[in-house]
């Protein structure tokens, strides 16, 4: 049994066994960031890599990091590969976990590598756990990479407050990791299922993430007034909830004043008060979330939904308060990266494409500071944040394959001082 | 100074008092049933009554009851007459606590009636505070008259818990009331803010309540599945939260295929799983509360949404289904309850109407079970479960007097063995 044969066997028990934390009982898992769930699945990580003489640490921001002294030298920069193990509530089990597990284990077959001297190291190699990428319980997103990255101060992380006013700093207090300096990336790595059906549709294994699709996340506060919901009089009504669902038909029947698929609307979280069933909503707080491939299409959804909330004020008798939460226009991935990526795929014969991402990732943070590369693995029917998300085991492991001709290359030096 | 204005002095003054409680900036009360500020209310309700001459305790459903011993036979049955102390969240201070203060005031002037001879009782009197008649905290309302009346089983109300996951048990072990019996009511007079405009627009002082209005209401549950907000295509989304947008508009817009006024409509009551900014609703539950005064109105609204709870599911390419909760027809008030108000109130030369209530009420209980009077005082602009929420203080004093004149005639036996 060859080499490769065998750690492809190893992948699929650990990744067995890393669905295990957390499990639900229709196949995903419920993992949010600093639960009981999550710190089981960062034990179970930072055990399997000790045991396999990787040196793990935390920093301050709750981010694991296993690291891999290929110079001899503790203080010289790394090649970070990884992505992050925390989940949304009831979601799938591929998504993040697969990318750690699969940056697990390219990074251990680059040392393989390393050590029969088939590739000299011009840096070390680390693999990292972001804490909490996915925001539901500590809001927003890509926490722990924000603050590596100098995005986010890192007091502002830790006090960040779930909707039972535990903070990041109480749920990270849990861990049994020691807390040391994070590592410094000269470059940086991930892979992560599609989350999408591009690559199933074309039937690709691998996709160069080459751009992130343009976005924008707004907070929107509707206004209205307390009543009786029996007696105040249809016409005296200040209903903030029926303004805000009007707000919400609008902002989802927006897509189809715009070609198939050009323009994404959602509205996924809603607080209410009072919440109760007698009494008409005085607020109501929602997100708005509008993604595009083309900067000009979320324009005009905006100017188009600007005249529609003037409408829905007068009619619901309430006013809506819009917020810009978070922006970002069409933005590239390095192209070196993806060159660098394209040559390693062609090499393994590996069907492939270039593609864009929706989804924000912890490499959207750091292909900000240094050379970044991102790579997909399909996803089955491209069902993400649900418990029916699947990824075949044999994209899985041939974006293990990929991976490590990737981080093989990283290592070496290329990308550097470019 | 007589002493009927010795008595306006000292209600007011009360009245003043009592507002204290869990006093909102804006003059409302935030004084959910169980809470610290409706304990504060109960307590300083006890001791006003004790000091008075009043016998108070409490059942074990958390009702309180001062009690005068008129017949000095502390088993006979007592003429009933109060209301509620608790309040919705940010809600107006007159809404129940009115009517407890008012029946409290009136006890006592039967009382000295009794004691001048003016009046010979055939029933002892007792005022009370029903436990949990709002309803935000612990669901349903009316929850305290409903265990009295046998409506409720009291075991079922004392384990319903609260959002936090609180029991009305737990609530209740922390008071300093006396747990004894209950007395048995032979007849139950009670007194309420109108939560409408009728009696300020016909410039009436007194509403004889005769009917309550019909009801039907409903616990929706919408079920989408969750997905991705970013990279789900529209088209895949089976969004929980559209639909239940969707079905909001649609239950509120229903109201404008009818005559203005016939048909009330709300939903305020919404929960959202799993209310993350990232991952596309997969379940709402939300209430729906339509209510007319004529049953006929509330069947076509019901068949005319059942068409469009259609059309919405497949619009939203979501399920929603509809559970009746709690239903009621056009309810009469005891006919001669409301006559025996009328020559109350034309002997105290009060500009009085008949009027329907929309809201529901401890006596909308009451009434299922013994000889029931209920009376309205104005609310200006109709404006009520708001901080903003007001009724005149003359108005609340010649309430006082009504309810005086009707206990006396009530204690007196009117109503008795018909």
């Amino acid at each position: 049994m060859s080499l490769e044969t065998n750690s492809s066997k190893q992948f699929l028990l650990d990744f067995q066994k890393m669905s295990e934390f957390g499990a639900t009982i229709r196949g995903g898992v419920n993992r949010e960031a600093g639960t009981g769930a999550d710190f089981q699945t960062r034990n179970w990580f930072r055990k399997i890599m000790t045991d396999r003489g990787f040196s793990v640490r935390q920093d301050t921001a709750g981010n694991q990091f296993a690291m891999l002294n290929l110079l001899n030298n503790d203080d010289a920069p790394c090649v970070l590969i990884g992505s992050h193990l925390d989940s949304q509530p009831m979601a799938g089990r591929f998504d993040g976990a697969y990318g750690v597990l699969a940056a697990a284990h390219a990074a251990q077959r680059v040392a393989e590598h390393v050590a029969r001297e088939e590739v000299t190291p011009k840096l070390n190699l680390a693999v990292v756990n972001w804490f909490n990428e996915e925001g539901s319980r500590f809001s927003p997103s890509m926490m722990g990479s924000s603050v590596y990255t100098g995005k986010m101060p890192l007091e502002t992380a830790l006090q960040t407050t779930d909707r039972t006013g535990t903070s990041v700093r109480e749920s990270l207090s849990n861990t049994a990791d020691n807390s040391l300096p994070a590592p410094t990336a000269a470059s940086y790595a991930e892979i992560h299922v599609e989350q999408g059906r591009i690559l199933e549709d074309a039937e690709n294994t691998i996709g160069l993430v080459d751009a992130t699709w343009a976005a924008k996340k707004y907070r929107i506060t509707v206004l209205g007034e307390q009543g009786h919901t029996g007696s105040t009089l249809m016409k005296d009504r200040h209903d903030a909830l029926y303004g805000a669902a009007k707000f919400i038909v609008a902002a989802r029947e927006l897509t189809e004043q715009f070609e198939d698929g050009a323009l994404h609307s959602s509205v996924s979280e809603l607080g209410l008060l009072p919440n109760s069933p007698v009494t008409i909503a005085r607020e109501v707080k929602i997100n708005l979330d509008l993604r595009s491939a083309n900067v000009e299409v979320l324009q005009r959804a905006e100017s188009l939904l600007a005249k529609q909330v003037q409408e829905i004020e007068q009619t619901a008798n309430i006013k809506i308060e819009q917020k810009l939460t978070h922006e970002w226009g069409l933005v590239p991935y390095p192209p070196e990266g993806v060159d660098l990526a394209e040559k390693a795929v062609q090499e393994l014969n590996l069907p492939y494409q270039r593609i864009m991402t929706v989804a924000g990732h912890d490499s959207t943070n750091m292909k900000d500071r240094v050379p970044t590369v991102m790579l997909f693995v399909p996803s089955v029917e491209g069902v993400s944040h649900h418990e029916a998300e699947l990824t075949k085991d044999d994209d899985m492991l041939a974006g293990v394959d990929a991976l490590t001709a990737v981080v093989s290359r990283l290592v070496s030096g290329e990308l550097l001082s470019q």
